[in-house]
């Protein structure tokens, strides 16, 4: 049996732009995902509504900081085989951070916090890790998201490559989920179902090899 | 779809003391429970080694203290019909709390955040909420055990009837694992594969019962 | 007895901008509404220089979130027949937040906070609320406070009608601040004598009405 | 106008053990002790209930902590003229502390915060500091209440010699509420409406003195 | 003896911009200070990478709020006769403050610290305090830094004359370490070796007068 | 140039019992190693008055559980070759822990965090651990330490034995400070001046060796 954690926001947790509720069950990626790899590979969905990075937000009855809740997450879930690290979408935010650079600053603690986490059983070899970068941001008539999310359009659009970056240097592997995806006018920022369902089929051929299948 | 949140800790992880490492996917009871619960019913297995109620232990690389973690948990899998909450025998620690009495003080908390949180869609009911007290403690010649659990066995004698006291009077639902379930004396107390599976099987008719299966 | 929380910043406490010190007991606007209101009904004057709605700032020798300090002042005062709360200046400062939305983002979290507050006996209705809307800041030759509050003019000027929406939308009562009042050009952001008494005695009114008095 | 603080827990908020509610505004000490000293005093009552001296308690919707919230309640509150610290109940729960020795260290480090506080405007006198020791608890047939204060019969007798000796060592004022009041035996802790009023009395000669009226 | 602490960040640990790790022991300033002070005045070095004056930054596994952190090192170090605070570069940076004024405010928070702090032995004087700002930083062709510090190159050019006027304002010793070291251009923050002991050299005068040697 | 962190408590920093001061610079025992290992080897002291291994301990004002300074530690000194962990007198206080085999824990979760450490310059090797068991604690006329320590003797007793076999399993150095030192009657915990110097005389050669000098 392997294990694989998907660590997220709103896009893991399935935020619907339409209904403002959550998307079916078989529509989230990690579902997808889950059903493409098969029963020999648990999958956990662990996606929080305006998880960020490594940065506070205290707006929320929840704590919102990723790397403050991932080694709690690491230890839950423990012995991983692969840890998927979609966040940044919430980086974008200007009260939150607003730049593409500090999103690529959070999410290399994240690929720190994992790699130096004090797993139980010391023995055991860490988790694969995969950097998925979210698809850019778009224009939208969402003057609440639009507010939210201002400067966020041009911050997003420079994320993937960023990410490639960083995954490259930090010998992680890398998915541009922009490259399957789009977000939806509706709010910029969400993905409506079939984008979410695409991640989930994306991602099922890089989370195989990086799990050996 | 119903879901179900499985709120624990090394009970519900799975901790096997004979190999010191984690019991097999299919014999934590959370599996069980879900394979017995069918395709309907989505359990999430949210168990963490060492786990408290509500006390602070700073001895592990995560946050123990399970007052502080629920509510970004039940963000995460919301909306959820059903939270188990099996938690008390880490309070049996004297370094963390040391009584069946505080034990019971802080799965009280545990209820009044569940039924307080702020869910991000407020119309909906909350989640029915199911307690369940742990197995007494045993006898073990485990020295370190014996010592971190200084007088647990005494103590945890007295989970089930206050649980079953406190459920009584906040409407919560109530399963005695120790009904089904005795734990191991090679640390007196954590549960061999058998009695995992035994918890899982005990669980089904009161979470169908509970979600209205 | 009813009972009123006045919850806000330095505006309640009664910052005064000429003296550098507080103003005088009656000036304040809690006082004066007190004694607007009468006997029958308890004012309870919590102010506290620099606090923000939900943002830190590390910057004095307190806490400043008002999201982390205000469940502990509601058990203070519990039971309580309406919570003021007063604040955004604060949120105006770039450093803090800098923008109206995010104050209306902070407010919006103090109503969730009050709302689904653990009261200690659980039975009773919680508070109504009162949403006030701090008065524009306007132009300063103070360049401390010039350059801490930088934007804030502008920013300041959208919070009425901003926080007049929220209050309609989550059923809250809303009360302009800046309809009585003018914030002093010593600093930008405080208001004298005759201003703070003004909010005191604008207030009455609507207070009246949501105690049913 | 003078001021002054009435810092406390249960005690002080007025928690009624007969209709676990809270006392009439006019049998709890603050208001007693402000009505004897007049209209030129303002009194603030600040008590909450579980409030510890300086000791974490995570069984609550707010930080029970008394060192971690009393700077913010002296900025609320500044300037102050007295400050009466009435704690040290709550630290005879064994799972919070259970011994009068910890209760004095406790109230050691609230002096220690007042004293070192860095008020707005720094170059005021800080407030007179008054000690006040809680009655002494008693045997109670109340089993929840005897259990979570088990021991404390014993350890709180000694906690009026102690607290003089410390206020002595600290050129503080020194005040035994149980020279006045006695614990009620419905609960073993809290004060009846009477004896709640006989504290407020009992307080008036001192804080009369100590304010220099 | 005498003891100097030397509170600061990555220009007092060291940082070498060009090997990318630590400068030697001697070329770090306050070892070149303390070989100027001579062998009766202990210098203790207490620089840490990524240090803010009073901002939260959890890009790193360590706390980097110099707020948070400095009452620790003044207690681990106490008797002190001199406080070095040299910081500020990191308030450069826009995801943290990003203006000289915040850093100012920032400083003055940390001085209050320092002279409210609760000293173990409490008749003795506080220390002097000296404050140090970082010299202006410069253009580089480092994109990393350049994006991690940007507007840092204007506003760092306003530290020197603001920090003057608030030792000024605090009675505290000034020392603008930009009139004997320039920043390299390889990230636009550090200090080459030899900037690094003109540091050291630089301060012995002012602290050989703040000592009273 | 080699680096030593003495990372303690009380005995580290030189509490001297009789003079309710710091023992001399040149007693305590980091300078007595610093002086025998000679000038090639940086030693430095990080002593903390009050420090536990891995406990809250709110009443004094700084943070004195050693598991939340120690990673802010190592940072600021880093790059390390031996850090010495002299800690577990302040956790035999019952009101911290009161149990040796509570330090034990506490020790082993130092050196999961120094070996699990995030290091700025990551191909570096870590440090060398030793662990150091404090002196037996003795007893004492002085009632406050008496009543502080309460059943300290006995459990201290213990410290030595368990520490060696924790430090045999974990791979790291041990050093018992009770086979060269003996706690003072006077407060039955700390070391007089001539026992302070004979730890930093008799870990010298355990030093060296550890540091293949």
């Amino acid at each position: 049996m392997k294990t694989v954690l998907c660590y997220g926001d709103s896009l893991t947790w399935g935020y619907n732009a339409e209904t403002l509720d959550r998307h079916a069950f078989a529509d989230r990626w990690p579902s997808v995902l889950a059903k493409a790899l098969g029963p020999d590979v648990t999958v956990i969905a662990e996606g929080l509504n305006g998880r960020t990075t490594a940065y506070d937000d205290h707006l929320a009855d929840c704590d919102r900081n990723g790397a403050r809740i991932l080694p709690t997450i690491l230890h839950s879930h423990d012995p991983l085989d692969l840890v998927i690290l979609f966040l940044g979408a919430n980086d974008m935010k200007p009260a939150i951070c607003g730049t593409a650079f500090g999103a690529v600053q959070g999410m290399e603690r994240l690929v720190e916090l994992t790699r130096h986490h004090a797993w139980s059983f010391g023995d055991r070899d860490g988790p694969e890790i995969l950097i998925v970068s979210p698809p850019q941001l778009c224009e939208t008539a969402n003057t609440a998201f639009a507010a939210m999310f201002a400067g966020g359009v041009e911050q997003s659009a420079m994320l993937a490559t960023l990410y490639a970056d960083l995954a490259d240097e930090l010998g992680c592997g890398f998915f541009d989920a922009g490259s399957v995806a789009k977000t939806t006018p509706l709010d910029g920022v969400h993905l409506d179902a079939a984008n979410t369902r695409a991640v989930g089929k994306g991602l099922e051929p890089v989370a195989r090899m990086m799990l050996g299948l």
